[in-house]
């Protein structure tokens, strides 16, 4: 029913990646469960995760995914409106782990299901295996009939990168040179990779992201399009900020990009947290060996960047910060046509990610 | 996407299961592996279970679901054509387990989940547990988004009935007069139970199965509708046969049965193999405790009734028997107008079902 291709690309065949603005047919999520990377067994991002999955099923249809342990208690935590479907994983990334959906000018779907080795396999991976996560986006497809181009041999993140939909590809150099991914490629193939798979003509590179240690600087936690020809880049002037330099450094690199249309980006500030996302209760989280153990006080990767744009609406991370407010006015002021809603992802970003790390939009034909 | 149903019945929501020889929109399977039942790490019955879903493919769509262990094994054996998913399940009866589809006089299409539980519970069940079957037509129905009745407390396998499509069912006392099942009830409770969820007027009861050990007797291996007005029962002979007095008894309450159109069934005969099948190669079935251990020469539970309707096909168990052939004969005969396909299924048999009991078909709305 649903075919993996090998041979051609998708550039060859005619698909690109639409943008995220741009029209989705629904949003994908994986339920987190793992006890030594979620708080006290994992209820508390249970609880967070299906707020975000109810705050976007406002706008548009959502399918959460689940392992046959958690199945019956995904079921009942979610509303009768938000589907259920038993894929296994080992852990709930699905913008890493799942298909990038692209699609061609006559209503023809496809998928791209790159290699996922867990950001960075056996050089710096975040945890070991990551064979179920890698079935992931296999698995989707297969269940919707949608066709897929497997990047055997080629790791690479849907967080790591984010399209215009009209050519251009932003991404950065922190993650997409690490040793842990295609070390056996020069930037120029790999430019040339993420062109011919996202159909796309130009890369512009940031240097490096706020996570080196996780994704290895995943851009989604920096930068975005808004819509074309315009992006959104964090922002601070607080030296203070952990993410400070990056911030700036980023900010101006895309001030100066050029995308594939030859327009000069337009990029809109967003603010950060005023005060670090520090862990709490690390003591809920089962520790295990060759792990070094989280403790009280770990600085977390808390961006109001990571948010998801869905049909009608944006879903921002709130972190019960004195800025929370603040992020929510910038990102509706980007996106006037929009509601932009709010939803308390503190537990998330203990985790790893934020909302936009939880989520992949399938586009509508 | 797909709701839980709990108040009404399908007959008061204008509902009805319409008959296998219906035109259906696919057909399900559930992957075979465990080793308590089937030989050699179940990989002979997995062989046999791909050679049924080709044979059927040849006609319609076919799902297999499988667990997460399987799914890559699965995948790789099944041609791309064939739809692979991530269901699990405690063993592979889909039949007995899966949904029972439903559909109205305008194109709706929703499903009965009866509670199932292993053919008997902790009176004469199967296996323990059977938590994971019981949860597969649920997953099956959310992840096709069609709206299910749960029967909560009211226990039945797909394989304990048949429909005409045209009001009448067909059923044992042997397996729904059972212990195991639904001994708070009275037979006419049942009946009125059966009538409301089918949307049937009149039950026909024959008195007995062929495994009364097994599903205790269920109607699959004894007789079946071919047509409104038309059944196929097993009949032989042979005083020898260790299913004679079954099989004759069943024929002679058939052909006395009046539907519920009010005609006097039409009844076709349908021999059985002539030699018994008998278990080979017991030693490759992992022995456990609380379960008699299975010999090489038990008694397998053979019956040529076991085959599936499809768009335009039949598709009928082979046991390497003398009579294979004439069976073959004698179904073409009844199915003028569909292609008979065999298909070699001793070492499903062995497993103790047949091409009915692993395959659950969905109508066209």
């Amino acid at each position: 029913m649903a075919r993996r291709i090998e041979r051609n690309t998708p550039k060859e065949d005619g698909y690109r990646m639409p943008a995220e603005f741009e029209s989705q047919k629904q949003i994908f999520m994986l339920w987190p469960e793992r006890q030594d990377n979620w708080r006290n067994g994992a209820k508390p991002a249970q609880e967070a995760f299906s707020n975000v999955a109810k705050a976007i099923n406002r706008f548009e249809p959502v399918t959460v995914c689940v392992s046959k342990e958690q199945y019956a208690n995904c079921r009942a935590h979610l509303p009768a409106e938000i589907r259920v479907v038993e894929i296994a994983s080992n852990d709930s990334w699905i913008r890493d782990c799942g298909p990038t959906f692209i699609k061609n000018d006559i209503g023809g779907l496809r998928a791209v299901d790159w290699t996922f080795n867990a950001w960075g396999g056996l050089v710096d991976g975040l945890y070991f295996p990551w064979d179920a996560d890698d079935q992931v986006a296999q698995k989707l497809c297969e269940m919707e009939g949608v066709d897929s181009y497997r990047t055997e041999g080629f790791v690479l993140e849907g967080g790591a990168f984010h399209v215009d939909g009209e050519g251009t590809v932003m991404t950065t150099k922190m993650c997409l040179l690490s040793e842990g991914r295609n070390p056996h490629l020069s930037q120029e193939e790999i430019e040339k990779t993420l062109c011919d798979y996202l159909n796309c003509e130009k890369v512009i590179w940031v240097t490096d992201g706020i996570d080196p240690d996780e994704t290895n600087g995943h851009i989604d936690d920096v930068a975005c399009f808004i819509r074309p020809g315009e992006a959104a880049c964090i922002y601070t002037e607080d030296q203070e900020n952990p993410f400070y330099e990056t911030s700036r450094n980023s900010y101006e690199e895309l001030c100066s990009a050029i995308d594939a249309r030859g327009r000069k980006l337009k990029v809109h500030k967003l603010c950060l947290p005023k005060k670090a996302v520090r862990l709490e209760g690390a003591y809920g989280i089962d520790q295990i060996e060759g792990t070094a153990p989280r403790k009280d006080g770990d600085i977390c990767i808390a961006s109001y960047m990571n948010f998801l744009i869905v049909n009608g609406g944006v879903i921002v991370p709130q972190y019960e910060d004195e800025n929370d407010s603040l992020a929510i006015e910038q990102i509706q002021a980007m996106f006037p046509d929009r509601k932009v809603v709010g939803v308390k992802t503190r537990e998330i970003v203990y985790g790893g990610g934020n909302i936009h790390c939880i989520t992949q939009q399938q586009p509508l034909p």
